[in-house]
């Protein structure tokens, strides 16, 4: 199986590099009859979009998308969505010093050493960039669900070394880490701006919540419901952890306070993260990914050429100092494909 | 799709309940002309089956597998191999109180949210025991994997709370919580002891490390090697959390302590876990999961039956009160066969 | 992918060689809560076996099936099931004399050339006996479909060149090539039985038809209905070619005389076999299969060793002078599979 | 799964509408390194574009396509090509008459009862515009075959009832139905224009063939050579039939007479097509499918409108009175799609 398509029936397939033409998806799958227009997904988009803050990449893209098929009269017909936004302000030149250098914490190296070939401006096919095409895609999962009920919504939970204390939604997407505390987000942004000062990057925690999902979502004992978020996370670029409600403090925890107890109004609690077995409980689904420091950074670093030469690099270009405020859409986006799909699977596996 | 098979090219796909008649798999996409016989996939399943040690469930299942298709005249031939056990000591009327009775942590409620219909048997398909056919499917990888030249290893690395401070290969078969460190060792199964004297379980980290892969594995943009090996992992019934290197050590480093540079002689450091961008850099593949504490306790609980009366429950039978040392082998299982797939992914890429 | 598997979501994936210890099938995806029991089963696999009448092969097989999962007080449980029969009337010995050689019109040299192996024993895996699996899941599919009031049949139309000139349903079952013309029946057995008296073998073609499938039905652009049932008929052994509605006729028909037309009423014809853009017309669905002479004959034919020696063969053995009557089971089970599978991806799309 | 992807290692996915902005394909799955341009797709384009002789539709669309991602200097790199054509000649509003009417032997009808909505504008996705896309990503495994060796051809065997009686592969290209007898050909244009004149349309037999194929390739027991081929082949929207090598003349023939005998030259005849147990033998892979008439034909016909009123309808519009000519670069990009998928997948089983 070639590794660009997502999702069984609710499938995307992406495509395009960062200094290429354009970025892309294909959505298929997708339930005929629904209203949707461009707007709706760029919304989505403008949240991805680099240059929105002084805390991301100051790369101009306006990254506006076109639906090319798939919609009639203002409703999906049931064939394929096809989704494209053109690459504006590339400058593949910018690149030329890394052509023949690997950048550390960069997948220069494995790429080459996978395909034989690179594509190097910009990091090609292993750029961020690559994550519109899944934004596109996970926006018209999101009108699904919407339909349906169903919410997703992702947040920095941490940044720098920097927690949130609070959980106030209403503040998330009020400030440029969205973080779930305004407090630490203040905290947040300025950590930000004095390692972009020094060149350097941080990493951090981005939460998820899924709400409204009745129980029974998830197909044990492979396709299970954490299972298939987990792939859809790590398959992100920075992310290099997941855990699901309690997660790693579970491992400390007995089981006499780790499992759910129920009375009759339902669950006393949640260390589950609201999937049991694989399955979800009816509970809120939340979980966490761990967020690499971003890998670009001028700090000047060892590292060899494709000769297999010593020699000491500093990233140039337009990068965020802090990846987390940008992934936040693409996780969205990446949940809500994950529980469309799941969502019909349920619906095939009773008919 | 239905969720019981998992793997590209290289395949399986298991039955079976835990009071069923029998547990198996069909493996599929089996390399043709490899000497195999029963004896070397006998020696995985002899380390996952329950009653090995004081610590582990002690259910007496001897856990006798049969190859009943696939090999001719001591080799394979391509075609599927079917293995088998028959369950033996089953005591389904052990769970006739369970019947209407849903027990915290455990998949009794989530299973009848979603089928409608649930097979109480000792938790059926959501059983620990569904895990004998991966073991079964993942021997028949690691052999493939060790005439590559490719091994995968798993450990205990906390239990209770208690951390491996030393890590020492050569003891992690000789300690029955398959720790890898000794004196650790001593102390988690103490721990294991005192709580199952008082009908507790507890909860634990266990580590895999890869070793003996080249780099260039894994495929780009969703089926990284690090989103296949998350998917496999959270896949295994009470894994609730997985991070890949410095995992989620990483959202409180900066660029420049998390990067991994390199010299002429490879890679300085290997924060990144082996993978980056998705794809094998050639150093060892290292993560860790969080395994939560064993959902079946004897300490009385808060609960419901099916008509939502408020019951109180102790969860009597055979049960492991830490489940790490037998998961071991089944993350091993899991992890060869997502490697094996993904390297005849790669040859099939470069055909 | 491995190529063991079939379907989507009701998916089956089967295992076993001719004369190894059994063969069988896992079922996923199977509705739950549906009752099913072993007899229903059998009934399908006693229509396959062997030994069934004068026209087919003596081997001796009761193929008496077992479900060992998935099934809980009589009723599916949506986990897998798996069916199993054990094979009895080996004689691995009788295909001494090919172990070496290859017996025209058998895949003994396009397996040894794929495979660099080959169980020679009654071809191994190549063998019809294969299609036990096959019919065993399909009965499961078979059961699904009359719920819903869709039936599947299938039947000779033709054998040796002897043409059905009427279409009487009631009469299928009553003959032993399962004709739907008992005149030309009777002739077709006179025929098989002249060739099997001088060790020859001779070819037919059997007809399907599939009712109470509502418009709607299929996925296109690639997984038309008429492409999903064409995939499952080329993959039964004999089957070298197939057509739908008027099929090959058609080459030869005007776009006025094809065309079918529609009054208030509905469709006034159906030259087009029920599909329409790869689309269930709520018309009946009607093909037709090519099936080639037995392979197995034992007039001396030429061939090599696989040395490369020519040498002359006699393929001795128990054999079926014509596999239509025993194909038929066959064909329906996996017509079966093919609608059961697209009926839950048409409620998937709708979901 | 979502069906407008095609092939498992070597994928295409296709989207695009006959009168929507674009039509296209994501290939996925490509060899890196590879030496493409767009040129050489080009050439299959304009072999399957409209207008380029009397005898097909005037529709003047020039199909110059794109590559916008997947290469780089020139070469291949692994990552998906995304291959895009926009539509020019469109003339929406020629099918406003069309837009509550459903055209007998058109695909208006089932579409509506699928999907519930449908685009009409020259019948949307059931176009047979939507092969823009498949020629494109054929045309890629067209350039990797070549660099194997392997050669696919297709051409015109009969057409309106008048048959090829030689089989002369240079002048296929030259004549304007493609047709392999030169003689024959002209009878067929005539044909054509004849038909043409009167708003009438015919149907014909289409011949593959696949050279340079080594023994080994297919994957049983369901993903078998030919089986891939029906599949593949029977998507293609006019194609009603398929057979392999004999295909329904088997049906009448001997086993003796069937059977390909061997000395040590190789076979002595082909009736199987190439293909036995769903595996190349090493000879020509020869296959026929049975094309149906033009669906739009100015006669009158009888028919309902979406309230299931009856109407008389006569399909305007630019229309080829026989797609033959057209259908066989489609015939070969599938063709080849399937042949460098299995080849693929072949390199995975054996590595």
């Amino acid at each position: 199986m070639a590794g660009n398509s997502f999702g069984n029936f609710f499938k995307i397939t992406t495509f395009g590099e960062s200094h290429g033409e354009a970025v892309g998806v294909i959505v298929d799958g997708v339930t005929p009859g629904v209203e949707l227009d461009e707007q709706y997904i760029q919304v989505q988009m403008d949240r991805r979009k680099p240059g929105q803050s002084p805390v991301t990449s100051p790369r101009k893209e306006y990254d506006v998308i076109r639906i090319l098929s798939g919609i009639f009269e203002g409703k999906t017909t049931g064939t394929p969505l096809f989704i494209m936004l053109h690459n504006k302000d590339m400058r593949p030149a910018a690149y030329d010093d890394i052509k023949y250098t690997f950048r550390p914490g960069h997948a220069d190296y494995s790429y080459l050493k996978k395909y034989g070939i690179r594509d190097h401006r910009g990091s090609g096919r292993a750029s961020g960039r690559e994550t519109a095409g899944r934004v596109a895609g996970g926006a018209v999962a999101r009108k699904l669900l919407e339909n349906r009920g169903v919410s997703v919504i992702a947040y920095t939970k941490e940044i720098g070394g920097i927690k949130c204390h609070t959980f106030n939604e209403s503040v998330i997407e009020q400030n440029e880490v969205r973080a779930c505390d305004p407090i630490a987000a203040v905290k947040m942004i300025e950590k930000i701006e004095r390692l972009a000062a020094i060149g350097d990057s941080c990493g951090g925690i981005v939460e998820c919540r899924i709400r409204g999902l009745h129980a029974g979502l998830g197909e044990p004992v492979f396709d299970k419901l954490d299972a298939e978020l987990a792939k859809a996370m790590l398959s992100i670029g920075a992310v290099k952890g997941i855990e699901f409600g309690a997660g790693f403090a579970a491992a400390e925890m007995l089981g006499s306070q780790h499992n759910d107890e129920m009375d009759s109004s339902g669950f006393l609690s949640n260390h589950a993260g609201g999937i049991v077995g694989g399955i979800s409980t009816g509970e809120e689904i939340v979980f966490r990914m761990a967020v690499k420091p971003t890998s670009s950074i001028s700090v000047p670093q060892h590292t060899i050429d494709i000769h297999g030469q010593e020699q000491m690099i500093e990233t140039i270009g337009r990068h965020d100092p802090c990846i987390c405020p940008r992934i936040i859409p693409v996780v969205e986006a990446m949940s809500s494909i994950v529980i469309e799909d799941l969502l019909k699977r349920q619906a095939a596996l009773h008919d």
